[in-house]
């Protein structure tokens, strides 16, 4: 049976998604779970990698599950809490069409990138968002997400490191929200795209909150696109302000 | 000097806000703080005591420094911050009227507690709010709220353990907000009083959620109003879903 799961995760304390030698991640810890819960060891698939220290509200995984074990699909997220550290959980669990792998069949993904306003670190909100000294001027950050919208390159737009093939990625969508939590300005940054390279989103982070501060001219975001540097650009956003919010595999898997 | 401080707390991991022995509080994190940047121990008043586990956006609390300190008000809270636990930041400090006692001089008080509807626990929600099965229906949860507004005896809303000399005491306000954060719904229940009783707003809150969920008659809220007893109402709710917001000087302590 293929299974696919919907997981949400607090990344604080893990070494990102993907299993590794001597560091504790989520993608270990889900393994390490079904081992636990049902007794065999089967690698877990992700819609992709998320870093250390970036969080998860919709994370998807696909995993096979060997002929001998019984279980209802529904049943498995249940099953696996039982054994996951708390700040893991699968919020929901389906059978998945055979052959559904979560990684390649992904067709867009939609990340949030949180930042407050604050001249001092807040307690309650630095867990999941970013602070910054001052508030971007709405209008013109939103200039600048019009111009990142659409297919581009956006090989300036990541950090070294990258094994993509081709750094050509559509993002469907930029929008910036602001509002307040607790008394404090918050602004929320939520990019749609068909795929992300390494760094992408915070780096696009930074430099909307950069062009919506006067500190990055719309000008050397229309050349990083034009097949420009990464040094035009600013510097790549803190991982504790990024949460992947959703997977789309153009059809309601989880529905 | 006397000294006033706006103290954000995440209450998560703290035995509360009030010292005592073989146990860390936000008030001894404070006074260790004040202690190692400036070299005196004082005591640090709050507005009141939160729980274990339960946060803050607001707590405020006053301090005096001894004469031969020199240091302008409002540098107090960096200072401070230096040698605070990420936990506990003071947002703010000041100077404040000579003789004046955060806690006897506080004239109203916000609290918000927060809870979120989901069949599973979910990470990133599960610090600053507490779980629920069911989404209550709004209309009668704001109908239960109405009735709880206005100065009551609010004896039957308290755990034993209360060293109050009167149970009495005015709610100017019992707000409710639904809403959704990472595709949950969410529910905020903000009170506004002169003053809170032991565990007073964790029952009010569980209070208006079982009204609203059909499992407490408002005619049962009524009778509880009306000088009955504490088995009228329903379970105690958990502490983490409660944040002190903000405490009203009935001046611009802090503006």
């Amino acid at each position: 049976m293929n299974a696919a799961l919907l997981v949400a995760y607090d990344g604080t304390h893990f070494a990102g998604w993907q299993v590794q030698e001597n560091a504790f991640t989520v993608q270990q810890a889900l393994e390490d779970a079904l081992f636990a819960v049902f007794g065999f060891r089967a690698r877990v698939t992700g819609s992709g990698r998320t870093d250390a220290g970036v969080h998860a509200a919709g994370q998807v995984c696909s995993l096979s599950f060997p002929e001998g074990i019984a279980i209802a699909p529904e049943r498995i997220a249940d099953a696996l809490n039982t054994r996951l550290p708390p700040a893991v959980r699968v919020l929901k669990s389906v059978r998945a069409p055979e052959g559904l792998d979560a990684c390649r069949a992904a067709k867009r993904k939609t990340y949030r990138y949180n930042v407050y306003v604050s001249p001092r670190e807040h307690p309650l909100l630095e867990r999941f968002s970013v602070r910054v000294p001052q508030l971007p001027e709405l209008a013109t950050l939103r200039a600048c997400a019009a111009l990142l919208e659409g297919e581009h390159d956006f090989a300036a737009f990541s950090s070294t490191g990258s094994s993509a093939q081709t750094t050509v990625r559509t993002l469907y969508s930029v929008r910036a929200e602001q509002g307040e939590a607790l008394g404090v300005p918050v602004l929320q940054m939520d990019f749609c795209g068909n795929g992300f390279l390494y760094n992408m989103v915070r780096i696009l982070a930074g430099v909307l909150l950069d062009a919506g501060c006067g500190k990055l001219p719309l000008e050397a975001v229309r050349a990083a696109l034009a097949g420009g540097g990464r040094e035009l650009l600013g510097k790549t956003m803190p991982a504790a302000g990024l949460t992947l919010l959703s997977v789309d595999y153009g059809f309601g898997l989880f529905a």
